[in-house]
């Protein structure tokens, strides 16, 4: 057995796995593949040279298959860095389940560098989904730096949820997109935040082709001492739309910087975002205490509804 | 008679005079001041040393007073800089209407870089307006360059209205402000650039005081070939309400950034903004013309009412 149930945990948390999945996947753990099958429309295979990592390749007119590519760390202090390159084909239509575990018992950091290209051809659809969580130690430091590059091509449609669950000390995601003629990208993420973590989350996405969209929509919670900071920018290069909306809870002592950027360079572009930063709504508490639950248990439904 | 006709269509477009107004009235030409008059409530006096220019102070408990301060430069290549500063008394309730126009028929560049302190002192109201303005030959650079630096102390009310008319080259509008305790400061800003023109705005509002309130209105049009960005950082340091609202037309060839920012420091702050960008609104031009009005009239129209 190649797993443990650490690791299997580790999967729960990230990919919702509960065994492994029939169809295509692939198990990083401290940076090997421990398991890589291939299906017949999806071909996993191993990247070389300077930037090892993993190729995914959905095949053209593929039929709601699902691919699972999880990452977990359970090697106190393993530092691990991977280039992965997606590539949706023509008119498929396909899952992507992605998502990075760390399981930290050490004084060292753990960290994960995952750089993913993901290219969706024309008239193809992607749903990409990627949870980040960490566990372990108090004096654990558990680092994860997503990168992320997009091309969503001519008529194709691409959402990306990616959620930090909890447990993660210190993140930089940094996101890039090109949409280009009808092509539509929505980015969903969500956030949080607890004791000394820090989180920056940069998007970016270049809107470059007539009838392209995208919409960024980002809820988040920072407690405690964390701190967060969100940039997202939209630029309009043609007749296009694009809104960024993002909505963040604060707490205690956590600091929160929401930095939307819209550049319109274009006078068919139609670019919008709306920003809110605040507590948790007083009624919202009180209506949920006056139903028998402490003020503990209410706020922590109100952030669980929040943040789903 | 100091003042000639164009002195006075100038004046008249940038602070509504169509004379020598009653009460307090300083009117700078090409760096001089060439009518000053005191009133018994508002004292113009000198600032000297390394600073030179206009100090203004408005007496405490000084009721619905008016001091008017225009700036006009109608020497071709004039470059003027001053500081000035106003000190709004206790309790006091008054308005400034400031103002910069210039008159440049030459191919040189004429420049008026202001600074302005103003100091709004415990629970008085201060109206300012502010009107910029440039005119004349084709190959003239009008630049304008005001910075502006509020405080507004306990319980003070402050309304700044900053509208750049037209004809204004190259601008960057600097402001910054300080928000005390249950001190409430609300800025708009009204900008239009055509031709080459380029229009940068940055304000940045601190609010430091508990219930302290800030709001940041922003309507802006890019015609022709005009580039604006807008930058407003709202920083919450303390349970406060801060909101930034910044919608603009964009047309032609023009390009438009807009980049707010908020900075909750403190888990008590609400902090919101919204933005759009976008063209005139397809239904409302129809309606217009539908009424007898050619395009080019339904489009001034409705540039006019939301500049207004």
């Amino acid at each position: 057995m190649k797993l443990n149930n650490l690791d299997m945990d580790l999967l729960n948390s990230v990919a919702g796995m509960h065994g492994i999945p029939k169809g295509a996947v692939n198990i990083r753990r401290d940076g090997e593949a421990v398991i890589r099958q291939s299906s017949s429309n999806i071909i996993l295979s191993s990247l070389t040279g300077n930037k090892p990592g993993l190729k995914v390749e959905i095949k053209p007119g593929t039929r709601n298959e699902t691919v699972h590519v999880p990452v977990i760390l359970t090697q106190p202090g393993f530092q691990d860095k991977v280039y992965n390159t997606f590539i949706v084909g023509e008119d498929a239509d396909a899952t992507i389940i992605a998502g990075c575990g760390i399981h930290n018992n050490s004084h060292a950091s753990s960290r994960h560098d995952g750089i993913h290209e993901i290219i969706i051809r024309r008239g193809a659809r992607l749903k990409y989904i990627e949870k980040h969580y960490g566990e372990g130690g108090e004096k654990a430091q558990n680092i994860l730096n997503p990168t992320t590059i997009i091309t969503v091509e001519k008529g194709a449609v691409a959402e990306l949820e990616m959620v930090q669950i909890k447990g993660v000390d210190d993140t930089i995601r940094s996101t890039k997109a090109y949409v280009h003629e009808k092509g539509n990208l929505k980015i969903v993420e969500r956030l949080l935040t607890q004791g000394e973590q820090r989180a920056e989350s940069d998007i970016e996405i270049y809107i470059e082709g007539d009838g392209g969209a995208a919409q960024v929509l980002s809820r988040s919670v920072a407690q405690e001492n964390s701190y967060q900071l969100f940039r997202a920018a939209l630029i309009g290069k043609t007749a296009c739309l694009g809104h960024v909306e993002c909505d963040a809870i604060i707490m205690d002592n956590a600091r929160i910087k929401s930095i939307p950027e819209l550049m319109a360079e274009d006078a068919e572009a139609v670019l919008t975002h709306e920003a809110a930063i605040g507590k948790i709504a007083g009624e919202q508490l009180i209506k949920l205490m006056s139903l028998g639950l402490t003020e503990k248990e209410a706020v922590d439904a109100i952030l669980e509804g929040f943040l789903k």
